[in-house]
């Protein structure tokens, strides 16, 4: 089967623009909010973001478009899978993280948690996520699964992996505006969000590359022509412990 | 060909989800922010998010799966066309004016556009829209456009109208939750935003209709299945005037 050079470009943009939300998340926060510690400060809850955008928004993209590698179309898909339950494990692992250094950040400034809409949408990714996570391990992974269940497990599988994705670009890009707006007041030194200071420019285009990120492993995921080929029932016979 | 009760089903639930979605925020505004106006003051400013939730998310969407309804599939698909070019015309008619709306109550009480992450979002979204209905004219309805350049318009057409739909979404979510942190500020009579009002509860409700009406969209945009069955060359015999 041809891959088309469109596969690999679109690849290699994904891999760089994740690599760049990383480094532009840490590098905002690192420069102008203070830098990191897990001491109930706003350095604390700088972990949030870097974590979230980490973990929820790159890794996870990363994890969903490993299948449309075209080296993982050889041979069994085995190691593969466990590729992918890693990744989005460790995916997981970062946004809970990311999760405990926010509550922890509110819950010690008494703060009420989970009242902004940014904070809805985000805990209900996560949420979603956790249902996924345990749903493709019992569908995909453990071998008691019935394979009829397995066969029917994948389409939802794959709809519900990337409207979490989507869910997910929207809790940044809101979480990213919100936090701008609590911290740009014009006071303790800063300037207004308004104002548009380098702190403001700088964390907006951390919006605006994670949304083309997005769109980019979207891209990647919609196109029909670039899915793993595969035979009628190589999805069914794989699961743990039978390969 | 059979096409699936979950087909209709989840069109059904678009439809009432995005007649919500309207109400929602016209209730809001109505109840909480004062009503409408437009005369540059808050009240002008409530006719944005009326507009760009009515525009650039619901009847968008509905255009977009305009072509998924089952009885659009017999006979000609120009009247469709036609159908489909209108209300993404007046979807992106109500755009332009709630930009205008928030433009005009910017400027006449002095404050800076286009700084957030919300705007900036937002307005990448209305000038692809722009591009979008544009190439959709030209490609789809003029008669003159090669036939060559016609089918290879319309992958181009198809994946950038999910992508516009989606930076919709995000401008929504990430455009209620700036307005709430902004106007429950607990001074004005208002609670603050983190005691979670009413106003705060209904807005954010608004937000997750939005979020779960375009996953309905989304939905059906994405099963391949669903989709208007054509021959070959059906899309690109069908230019306007030649039907």
């Amino acid at each position: 089967m041809r891959v088309p050079g469109q596969l690999y470009l679109t690849y290699l943009l994904a891999l760089c623009l994740g690599l760049l939300c990383v480094i532009f998340v840490v590098y905002w926060n690192a420069t102008w909010r203070g830098g990191f510690a897990w001491d109930g400060s706003a350095m604390q809850f700088n972990w949030h973001p870097v974590l979230m955008v980490t973990g929820l928004t790159v890794l996870y993209g990363k994890a969903a478009v490993l299948y449309r590698l075209p080296l993982t179309w050889g041979g069994s898909k085995l190691p593969w899978k466990l590729l992918h339950a890693s990744l989005t494990l460790l995916s997981f692992l970062l946004a809970v993280l990311g999760l405990i250094a926010v509550f922890d950040f509110h819950n010690k400034g008494h703060t009420p948690n989970l009242y902004s809409l940014h904070s809805w949408i985000g805990i209900s990714t996560v949420a979603l996520f956790t249902g996924q996570w345990l749903l493709g391990l019992a569908s995909f992974l453990l071998p008691c699964t019935p394979l009829e269940l397995r066969r029917r497990a994948k389409p939802l599988h794959v709809w519900l992996g990337s409207t979490i994705f989507i869910l997910g670009i929207a809790a940044s890009v809101s979480g990213i505006n919100e936090k701008l707006i609590f911290s740009l007041k014009g006071n303790n030194g800063t300037a207004q969000y308004s104002a548009l200071p380098q702190e403001a420019q700088f964390a907006n285009m951390l919006g605006v590359l994670i949304v083309v990120f997005g769109l980019a492993v979207l891209r990647i995921l919609s196109n029909q022509a670039w899915q793993r080929p595969e035979g009628e029932n190589s999805e069914v016979t794989q699961p743990l412990l039978q390969d």
